[in-house]
């Protein structure tokens, strides 16, 4: 490609409305156009990565046996209305109706979908496994689309979907798209981790997040320093303190704590350690028969956060997660939200395990302005459950096992599930088993966010300059930079005859040849972050070289002419 | 692939709701599936085509020096605003609110899109001529969706869209694009015709649409034959008969015709040739200032038929095309529709080339139940217009002065137009000229229904047994149909050997490896068309021989084990 025959639109400025680095280089390098709020025009730099990360993607699909299809982005509601969701899905479900006023949604995902395809093609176990795909454009009504194609309303998804006539097959076939996510985002050159994920409301089992890591990431992610566990810190285990609970020693005393809320005040007033506080939360619990909800205490130590996923999945709780109000705090333990304590509480207590750990701990009394030390469990509180209803932090045990547990921020680019029978239950996608008898399929869905993949391959390669992409995913894998090359015949020349020996080795490249300063040239191709670069001038051509760079390291080489071409395939990382 | 690990969905039967032959080929082919009206799913074979010739458009618009992008499928109300047809586009534009309430489109086309788009980005006439394509979803609200992905409601185009400084650049750009089109359909293996077309609505001065032979088509296209000369049937000029008219012979002649109204029975009624009737038809005009429309009569041949598009853009008439009433025919000609003509007819008369050749024709006399014998042009009628407002027919000479007309019909599946400055000026698109002054852009916008080549390829390419592929766009180049491979291990061997060979080759190859009997394979292989199979089977082996078979001619032939891929390979015409 020639730049004189492209549409590069590079910008100096940083676009003010645009928060996120990726976002930022995204508008900068003329990858992405603003249309309206969180639809974006793909400009020829942008598509050409984003055509990159679909191909690959394809590829592993096709690997992985799964094959394509491709369903419309317009879908008809009675399938959603048969599945449930037409009523589950909140105002995200773009809806509109056609010339005849019938209703349709613009398809966030395809689930409902496939499974009508699906329960019509197929019939017996013999068809299955049947692992299908399609890369297509999504639609989701984001309230607060932001950080450009990271979270926008329209995007570029593939989705991929498994049938199965038992839970084993579903398993083997999961594991295989575990993998093939694994080589996928490897070939594309990026620092990602495979995370255990909660299911959230798709529902089903068995999840995994594949996470970029970067520091701008919304997840939290919990690693193992000696072993490969790596999982969302909603789903992160928090495992009991080593030993067993050390002993009570102390009596339990109440003690006057006047404008002492908060752990902080608790901790500053007695001078200890968050570590050596017994912090109570309440909440609800589910409506009994007459429609009450009792109010369950929560128990976590003082520094610890509760985890509100591993806490709305407890038995008897009500979904979502609810507080109890100032109102109820008070009914239930007869003070304010600042002295609430396990020691007499009435109702059912949660403890999570470390704080199931403490002995002579300091608690809230259940009497406002009052807390309670040398607090010890089972001596003071007869009636408790244990559970691991806290966040991990830094430091922690690995749940596997082996080592301590580190915290990073991943974009989550792509989503796994072992979905079950939620659709093919709800929308009737039976097969004959081999007794003959219909059963219902076993499904897995499997989300690779395309577009995003793009961004957040940013997040982790850019510098100042710009945009540093793994050569897999480069809009172009080469720049020729011609110095001055209007005025120089010479240089020119040169320019043409590698262009013509890269575009004939398969080699991705872009030839500029405008008429700019070398200045101008050298910015415009380190800010769309092409890795590899020659750079021809007078100066070179007189000692027989010419210059090659490269964009990650910075460093330049004199590269004889004739070898120039050579040079850059062997650097070239496919 | 092997079908084991496809989706091959074939049916027996011929769905009942299909209509054209490409419809039922591709559901009993296993290509499409209907999700709603016009609404369609593209199954593993389907898309496998689809993909090919969306391959093929990309190659042909890169190699013609167009850049890809992508616009959104959601766009923005203001911008058809802007435009104007907000308005003007009717119930086949898809509106939408979003959760805010704000109005968007789903995009038929993308002219707003891209003309906001680059307006932003394109400042100066250097940047210029820039040819900007995509492929992509589009929606369209067809009243009556019909004849599967032919007339659908979502569906693929590729959809370029050019810039320039002057027409000159444009009516350059435009030819490359007819070459690229050209290209792309004869790689497809499609007999097709560039044919000049109407702009329709869409405004703007050349066009010339792409046309798929095939008898079920629903565009009627005139052609030379003696020249590449070809038109859509609305575009083709009809031209005066040759020579001078003849002079009038016969008396003007009043004649009682009661219950005489048709051509046909004017004919029976005179024994005469439809050819020696004039036909006169009541339009109205354009509005004068008072709202008043004036009656015009248009007068044909009696064996020729009005064409619509050419009487509605005469001058004064207004649009769209509106007949007379019975109360205003009996006001402007003081009779019935049956006894018009144009003899005495008080308004403004327009007449047919062909009917001002006449002399001594017979024609309505104004008078309901009477017609007039022997009437003559200038003799009789003093005051009318000649234009060519009639359809031509088969055997019309050639408006390029070569051969006479033939009629084929056709199908249209890619059409391209110089827009000129409809867009660009109501969207106040402008560059700097070389002398620094704002100039609003020309522009071009050329179409490729995706989906529909599928389609069409298929009403020109199929027999009883299904469809017949050109190789380019199969889905599969080569069939491996192994008889009864589950009982004979050399069967199975040689089929796998074949199998990994080609895939070796690169070519694109199905394994039928499921355990069904050679009837079934055979029956399902040549519905879905692929153009080439080898068919192993026990009794050739002992002969050290396979059999190779064409889809196209039906042609068998025995070839060597050892050279059956040497010798498919050399039958691929890529």
């Amino acid at each position: 490609m020639r730049t004189s025959q492209y549409l590069l639109s590079t910008l100096k400025e940083t676009p003010s409305d645009a928060e996120v680095i990726s976002h930022q280089l995204m508008l900068r390098a003329g990858m992405i156009r603003k249309l309206a709020s969180g639809l974006y025009n793909w400009l020829p730099t942008g598509l050409r990565v984003l055509k990159k990360v679909e191909n690959i993607v394809r590829e592993e699909m096709n690997r992985a046996g799964a094959v394509e299809v491709s369903m419309p982005v317009v879908q008809p509601a009675e399938l959603w209305q048969e599945s449930g969701r037409w009523e589950q899905y909140g105002p995200e479900l773009c809806r509109l109706t056609d010339r005849h006023d019938r209703p349709f949604v613009l398809g966030p995902t395809h689930e409902e979908v496939i499974t009508h395809l699906v329960r019509y093609e197929v019939s017996s176990y013999k068809q299955l496994p049947l692992n299908l795909y399609q890369i297509q454009t999504k639609f989701r009504d984001e309230v607060r689309p932001r950080f450009g194609v990271m979270r926008g309303r329209e995007f570029l998804m593939k989705d991929a979907y498994s049938f199965h006539i038992d839970k084993a097959s579903l398993v083997e076939t999961y594991g295989k798209m575990h993998a093939a996510y694994c080589a996928a985002f490897s070939r594309m050159g990026l620092d990602f981790r495979p995370v255990q994920a909660d299911t959230g409301s798709i529902g089903g089992t068995g999840s995994h997040e594949f996470q970029v890591l970067a520091e701008s990431g919304e997840d939290l992610i919990a690693f193992s320093t000696a072993s490969d566990y790596a999982a969302n810190i909603e789903m992160a285990e928090a495992m009991a303190p080593a030993g067993a609970r050390p002993a009570a020693s102390a009596a339990l005393t109440t003690v006057d704590t006047p404008n002492v809320h908060t752990i902080d005040e608790v901790c500053a007033f007695f001078n200890v350690d968050a570590k050596q506080v017994a912090k109570t939360l309440l909440v609800l619990g589910d409506a009994d028969e007459q429609g009450q909800q009792a109010v369950v205490a929560l128990v976590l130590r003082g520094d610890h956060e509760l985890n509100d996923v591993k806490a709305e999945k407890l038995a008897g709780i009500a979904q979502p997660l609810t507080f109890a109000s100032d109102e109820q705090i008070k009914a239930a333990a007869g003070c304010d939200a600042g002295s609430i304590g396990p020691v007499g509480f009435a109702g059912r207590i949660v403890v999570d395990r470390s704080a199931a750990h403490l002995a002579d701990f300091i608690c809230g009394a259940n009497v406002t302005g009052k807390h309670l030390t040398g607090a010890n469990w089972d001596r003071d509180i007869a009636a408790y459950e244990i559970a691991d209803i806290r966040n991990v932090v830094e430091g922690d045990p690995s749940p596997c096992g082996q080592g301590t547990l580190l915290l990073k921020r991943g974009i989550e680019v792509g989503h796994i599930f072992q979905l079950g029978t939620k659709y093919s239950e709800a929308m009737k996608a039976t097969v004959l088993n081999e007794a003959g008898k219909a059963t219902i399929m076993e499904m897995g869905c499997y989300g690779i966010g395309v577009s995003r993949v793009v961004a957040a391959a940013i997040e982790q390669n850019y510098d100042d300059a710009g945009i540093i992409w793994p050569d897999a995913i480069a809009p172009f894998e080469v720049a020729i930079i011609p110095m001055n090359m209007h005025k120089s015949h010479r240089v020119a020349e040169l320019a043409e005859r590698f262009y013509s020996e890269l575009k004939a080795a398969g080699v991705d490249v872009l030839f500029d040849d405008r008429k700019e300063r070398p200045g101008v040239m050298f910015a415009d191709m380190e800010l769309i972050g092409i890795p590899h670069a020659i750079i021809i001038g007078e100066r070179g051509i007189d000692n027989g070289v010419v210059e090659y760079k490269q964009r990650r390291s910075g460093e330049k080489s004199e590269v004889a002419i004739d070898e120039i071409v050579r040079h850059v395939q062997s650097q070239l990382q496919r």
